[in-house]
């Protein structure tokens, strides 16, 4: 029975690697390579051939890459600069001037003891480090080169290319003023059980006084339409790895996730880099509001499936980062109708689900999954308190699973990405206070939507328009008229343009897997009300430059 | 040229599954599996049988992993209880509960929507939950369930297993009742540059004050001996990560670490759960206080080689854990040369660098280096401030490299595990008080100094031994007298004992793969001077058992 699946498989087959348009005999069985053997009364010769040839290429491959030389960065003496973003740490000299100036101070050691041969990095090292130059992240490095202060730096580049809410940090900030001290050592100043409970080793996954506190905080900015059980929250220090980890205990390295884009570039490194798991786009459409559909789901699917892939999930965002549309219950009632039928997880990242600034209600998968008794171990939700609360400099994310071995698998794994304590009992003080969270919610979307609103008519009047968005900080911004060429060149054309004259970063959709050119994520809530018009007259300069030539 | 080095490899092969002991002829080259192909004129035959049997096991291997079902505890149904360490967490039964209620409530989707199988959970996931049972593990588990207190649980049991030092906690605690808040806020209590210092985003690797701040406390520890610079520093939350992120970035998945054992148990899970790097000890003895020899280590070098394991490294823990003994600037100089000599890295884990507590001086490897002149970019120093500064619950963790790449790499990946910005400002303020510190050093080296030396006594009376220790919160204790059959049975069955009969956890030598049976790992820094009667008291009682059997 095994066997007749491989040979179905196989007829499916459209990896061009495949001897299988080879094969065709008529007994004949063969398998994708790597996946089976040559088999049958007619094979004798193919037999024998087809794995000399197999092996033969294998060889090759082996060879060549072993011969491959380390990266010439590596070494101390030639390395101009670290391919890194962090600008302080570009060029670590001053290590290296000492090794210059003891060499001198031993000369009898310097032929003897200098190295053959500089250090092996790991492929996967070498990967990431290169991966740097990709418009999202080469935006950010130059704002960080010259960031736009309206006093100190009004020329310098302004950040629309980052996720983060400062628009009610002065809330945090006052109560953290008069909070910190009793949240970190204890209402009488610090007892011996409060330096027990800060210094000392704690559960790596997370408090469970904070986990009480954050599934409380959950069900508050989803106004009480859900409620989360904190026996399944594990805490990580940020959203980045809790997807990480997420990922690989759903996925192995070579499987794969289907991921509706526009997407959120950060997914591409956070889950590729060290899991090996693959993401594959499923595009939609500006005429759908770029909403995702079943069938396309499904296409996407089987043609990984063809391509020999593993899909183990569908990986989404609820409110979508970078569109900001929220996903109906019919949606996702549909999409975990489609998970159960291929037997597969649903990864929901609701990172934005307490910054909504619409009128459409939001919808946790959460709350579909409670009323309908789908099979809940194939769902998982990301959340973090980087968004709703303001609080990226935090680091805490939350992994939300019904899964026992997810469970306990993400809770080894929070080892490597755990929260210090004093930050956590500080977030315990925080967020039990429910009339100061209640009141940040509240102020808080009304000043998302204001935002919001001002700058989708700042560039109504440039005659740009934008998708609507009922949550998160982003305008989705079509732009596609500015463009010169109709293609992911024409717009990574303008993106410059936008970051250079107009200094503007912002995200270009062709990193979101946008496969229409010319749309572009501007994060809004970075700015003042008092910057708008400064962005505004900006891209205006850009505007007509593209609009005359 | 290439083919000859396969060749030479090849004669060397001690690998039973390698088929060169089946080939032999005249020019035939054969060469271990999946690293070559058959190649010669005699190898006709051979070169179709071969490869065919490797491709047939190699089906057999896929078929048998591929049929393997998911295992039954992913089953929220049907799993007793999930097999976390964390006892809270141990059964989400509510989730479950709301299920099964849900259920009731629409009867009608019963049939139609229970899944038709459990998602797919990754092997790897599978296979960490799974290694939870190890006495490393299962230990500490049961010290969570029954905590000795003296006053309130006097019969629970005593930690003796974890590495975390308790002596020192009054001096931080004093400094935090007096400091936080200013820390955090900043000394007006908290104005719009102190907010967006704590809770925006931040460089994931470290705030560059902290970096300052930590080659200041690092080399202050070291008392002066060394200078860190801190461009080539990158924080991460806590040892483990910093030592996975070193092992993602210096080797490849299926490459290896040589690792002089006995070595912290801690190595094996940090390092091999996601990286896929192997380790393979390298056994010292107590006849050489179980300090490595240079013989040993090409010996493992050599055989790895010739079973076809790429070693990227030596991982050297100093001062030691598990035995506490130092190195000597000889013994890292020929490290350093065999190093170079093999094309390698060095990563030393010097954690315990300001716990040393005897007369002997700490040298750093960093410290040799900066005397030699030899290539740097292959030293890798892992530190934190869980050891030194008491603080493991704050989660601090230092990468320190001159490699450039290796750099650039762990900044990326330091996104997976940033220390929250509230504890980084904390920290920047606590390093920068230097009399403090200096003072905390100092009374902190003595009180260890005076439980170790207490502790040893204790045993001593017992009629056991320790090895002599210089540094570290550990006695590695020879029990070898008390256990009934010289092998790793007979110290498990001892190490069963002292965790259920006399109540203490210990860690057993197996767990440090120590070749020599009867050895213990003891913790002596979490206890007071009042516990240690106690604690030898309860081991005086299984001893007395042991030697009447």
């Amino acid at each position: 029975m095994i066997m007749t699946r491989f040979w179905q498989n196989s007829e499916n087959d459209e990896d061009p690697k495949s001897p299988s348009s080879g094969g065709g005999g008529t007994g004949m069985r063969i398998i994708v390579p790597l996946q089976g053997v040559v088999q049958g009364s007619g094979g004798l010769v193919l037999g024998s051939v087809i794995p000399c040839a197999l092996f033969y290429c294998l060889q090759l491959y082996l060879r060549r890459n072993r011969s491959v030389s380390p990266p010439p960065s590596s070494s101390p003496s030639t390395s101009p600069s670290s391919p890194s973003s962090a600008p302080p740490s570009r060029s670590p000299s001053s290590g290296q001037l000492v090794e210059a100036s003891e060499l001198q101070r031993s000369p009898s050691n310097l032929f003897s003891r200098l190295s053959t041969g500089q250090g092996y990095i790991s492929s996967r090292a070498n990967l990431l480090t290169k991966s740097a130059d990709a418009p999202y992240y080469a935006g950010p490095k130059k704002v960080t080169e010259d960031p736009y202060d309206a006093l100190n730096n009004p020329d310098g580049v302004i950040q629309l290319g980052l996720g983060e809410n400062r628009l009610s940090l002065d809330l945090v900030r006052d109560w953290l003023a008069e909070h910190v001290k009793d949240s970190i050592m204890g209402a009488e100043g610090g007892g011996d059980l409060s330096i027990h409970g800060i210094a000392t080793y704690q559960t790596f996954d997370g408090l469970m006084e904070l986990k009480v506190a954050v599934a409380g905080f959950m069900s508050q900015v989803m106004e009480g339409s859900v409620t989360f059980n904190p026996l399944q929250i594990v805490l990580t220090s940020g959203a980045a790895p809790a997807l990480e980890i997420l990922s690989f205990c759903l996925a192995d390295a070579g499987n794969a996730f289907l991921v509706p884009s526009p997407y959120y570039p950060g997914f591409d490194r956070y889950i590729k880099s060290r899991t090996g798991v693959e993401l594959i786009p499923v595009p939609c459409r500006s005429t759908d509001n770029f909403s995702f559909s079943i069938t396309a789901l499904d296409r996407a699917f089987n043609q990984a499936k063809k391509r020999g892939l593993k899909v183990r999930g569908v990986l989404i965002s609820n409110p979508s980062n970078p569109v900001g549309n929220l996903m109906s219950w019919e949606t996702l009632y549909s999409l975990l109708d489609f998970a159960r039928e291929k037997n597969i997880h649903i990864i929901s990242d609701e990172i934005f689900a307490g910054s909504t600034h619409g009128d459409q209600e939001f919808v946790s998968i959460a709350r579909v999954l409670d009323s309908v008794g789908f099979d809940r171990s194939r769902i998982h939700i990301v959340y973090g308190l980087s968004k709703d609360l303001s609080l990226p400099g935090f680091r805490v994310g939350v992994i939300y699973s019904c899964n026992d071995s997810v469970l306990a698998a993400a809770k080894k794994l929070s080892r490597f990405s755990s929260i210090s304590a004093p930050t956590q009992r500080l977030l315990v003080s925080m967020l039990s206070d429910t009339r100061f969270i209640q009141d940040y919610i509240e102020t808080n979307r009304k000043r998302i939507r204001t935002m919001y609103l001002a700058f989708v008519e700042g560039l109504k009047q440039l005659g740009i328009e934008c998708m609507q968005s009922s949550g998160g900080f982003y305008c989705w911004v079509n732009m596609s008229e500015l463009i010169r060429s109709y293609s992911e060149k024409g717009e990574l054309e303008l993106w410059y343009k936008l970051l250079n004259i107009a200094k503007i970063n912002v995200t270009p959709g062709s990193s979101c897997h946008c496969i229409e050119p010319g749309w572009f994520r501007c994060c809004f809530t970075t700015l003042t009300e008092k910057d708008i018009p400064v962005v505004m007259e900006r891209i205006r300069k850009v505007s007509e430059t593209c609009k005359k030539s």
